[in-house]
């Protein structure tokens, strides 16, 4: 299952969006591709979609942050392109 | 043509990037739906794509900022779910 995941974590005056961010981007990296600032792509298969969403659901504020996942059965459906800077796939599938 | 945009404006000490920030939202704003903090969906037609990554180019910088469009030609192909706080479709497609 092709996978593209967006988080939004709020930053407010206690500091916890703050703390939440690098928790939720290294559980994201663990699983998925690095494309953009808060963007993660890759292919999971429904057990992972499931552990990803299980690790994320016990970090966030699900009254604060936003994660969308968009979930295609096949990549080839969704083309992608990029209207600036094209940047890397820096990070690893653990 | 179902569209999901995702843009990242680069911060730096000129303060270049803050000033195209909210073009770029305007302008993503005028054919799309906000669905989250940089990200923007919606039905257009290949001349409003043409037009959208027209005006988009001429304000960010190529060599800094990211804009990374996916294209899906039906947007069953594409399920959609928030993990967390699902955000408003607020803004108006003109």
């Amino acid at each position: 299952m092709y996978i593209l995941l967006v988080y939004d974590i709020k930053f407010d005056e206690d500091g916890v969006g703050e703390k939440i961010l690098p928790k939720v981007f290294k559980i994201c990296k663990k699983y998925l591709y690095h494309i953009q600032n808060s963007v993660f792509e890759g292919e999971l298969t429904k057990s992972e979609i499931y552990k990803l969403r299980y690790e994320l659901e016990n970090i966030i504020r699900k009254d604060l942050d936003s994660i969308i996942v968009f979930e295609s059965r096949n990549e080839r459906w969704l083309n992608k392109e990029f209207w600036g800077v094209e940047e890397d796939k820096t990070s690893n599938f653990l």
